[in-house]
């Protein structure tokens, strides 16, 4: 087959909601290969990996490559272009809460599905790219999911180390039903393709530095599998942050941070205070972890049992 | 009457869809004077206004008060909570579209409908704090009303003065039918109350320089209404921006803004280009005005119609 870069529109057609529309890049290398998935926009307020796609799919020379490299650019068009933070305007789901989706589901579900059926079952390997969301001050670090079969182990740490970010989170609490796998990575993983997902940026910003990570980790991935010659190579002695513990607000109000993404903390530090809405302080957030702040919600709103923060603990 | 603060949740009953509160703090001064509403989170992303009336709230002595201070902390509690720029995520309209609002519509319509009747028709004068919204990069100003009614065009634009912000846009544009007042503001203005809208803030953030801005604004009117002695002096040479133009996008894709806030652009100048989803370059934006641009969208979506800046032209 020769090289080639096509981008299309996959429709997803209307059902009990309106349908809509995913662009999606395939780059056909020269020779055979891997074929990698990277997914941008499963949370539509996450902006770093939708540039990062975008340069991406003008930089990367089909001629150069071996194997095959499928792009979503924006997975959650009704987010997107709707500006919401975690939940579809639409049917009000976390898209990275619905996978493998359902194709007479809410929109959600029948964006999962396409992108499980679509592009999951035709991948080998599978890149979700994230970052904080428009609410999230977020430090850059990869997940790591721990399953119980050792050799996807073996291939998902290796990709986490390929994309160069220095900070992995080990993650051992992924669902491992393929028919509940929830998250994108984990439809993946639970397909027996091993899988990361990535946290870079933060607040809703599109910052340099956050973007060319991002442009920087596919590099070293796509040099890791063999796909592309050049790229940086992988981290040589990541920070493993094992455990690691979502922080849940007690209480509905306005959320003040105390601590800053990348901070070290105590265990039982103050990461946040929370006042009714009137300026009362009425519940007080802590860490049961010593370790770094992974991310902390630094905007104002909060509700009861929504996440505060993540603490990793540092392992290495 | 005693001087006293009294803080209370007004309850939206639920109707087609849920209800909601608003939390509302009346503070009665010592003296009888002017009863001045102020209104925060009609738009539920813009965090410095609702910071900001926290810290009235607690920094007001009631005893020094002449009059009456209602302060709407969040007037839009589906959409704080929800995190939503510009739109209910309950019904999907933009409360500060649907004033003077209904008792059997929709949570934003009802909610219009109680800060209309439960604060507007019970006040002297209103100040409906906003700043950018969540995708909005914004510089400080003040829409000044201009009506048929002589006497109230010169008591807006008092209050304007009294603010504190030295860039006031002369808005010619407000409806004037109370019926369909459309506004916060414009529903003060269409029942004989002078009412200025301000805009301090940008980008989702909570940064110190807004929140105490409006903190000062306020003090600014309170001292020209004589409800406080101490406070600043109104603007001496405010800077007039006369036209001003919003300029709409011609197309959805990704927006890449290329002016900042309170940037000069000459007549015909490139405010941003948009390209589709993977990247192509499709559409520009023109400012038709030299002047300051007021407010850039500075997110990456963008869709066909909306907002995509603000430039007022400089009549001073």
């Amino acid at each position: 087959m020769s090289p080639s870069i096509e981008s299309r529109i996959l429709e997803i057609p209307a059902g009990s909601d309106p349908g809509t529309q995913i662009p999606l890049t395939t780059i056909r290398g020269a020779r055979p290969g891997p074929v990698l998935a990277l997914i941008a926009g499963n949370h539509g307020y996450e902006y770093p990996p939708i540039l990062a796609l975008q340069r991406l799919r003008s930089a990367i020379d089909p001629a150069a490559l071996s194997g095959t490299i499928f792009m979503v650019h924006v997975a959650n068009m009704p987010s997107f272009l709707g500006r919401t933070v975690y939940f579809s305007p639409v049917d009000g789901k976390n898209l990275n809460r619905v996978y493998p989706g359902r194709p007479d589901g809410t929109v959600s579900e029948r964006i999962a599905y396409a992108i499980t059926h679509e592009v999951i079952d035709q991948a080998g390997y599978l890149l979700d790219l994230h970052c904080g969301d428009g609410n999230e001050s977020l430090r850059p670090y990869v997940y790591q999911t721990v399953t119980p079969d050792a050799q996807i182990n073996t291939d998902v740490a290796r990709l986490a180390r390929a994309f160069g970010i220095d900070h992995i989170l080990i993650d051992r609490n992924r669902p491992t039903d393929p028919a509940r796998s929830l998250y994108c990575s984990t439809t993946a993983i639970t397909r027996g393709k091993p899988a990361v997902t990535i946290e870079a940026g933060f607040l809703g910003t599109t910052d340099e530095t956050s973007v060319q990570q991002i442009v920087t980790g596919v590099r070293g991935v796509l040099r890791e599998l063999q796909m592309l010659d050049d790229g940086p190579p992988p981290v040589a002695n990541p920070v493993f942050l094992d455990p690691s513990e979502v922080i849940f607000s007690p209480a509905t109000g306005i959320l003040f941070p105390q601590v800053e993404r990348g901070q070290l903390v105590e265990q039982g530090a103050t990461l946040a205070h929370i006042t009714d809405f009137f300026g009362e302080r009425i519940a007080e957030v802590h860490s049961s972890l010593a370790g770094e702040v992974l991310y902390i919600v630094a905007t104002p709103p909060i509700t009861k049992g929504q996440p505060v923060g993540c603490v990793g603990h540092i392992a290495t």
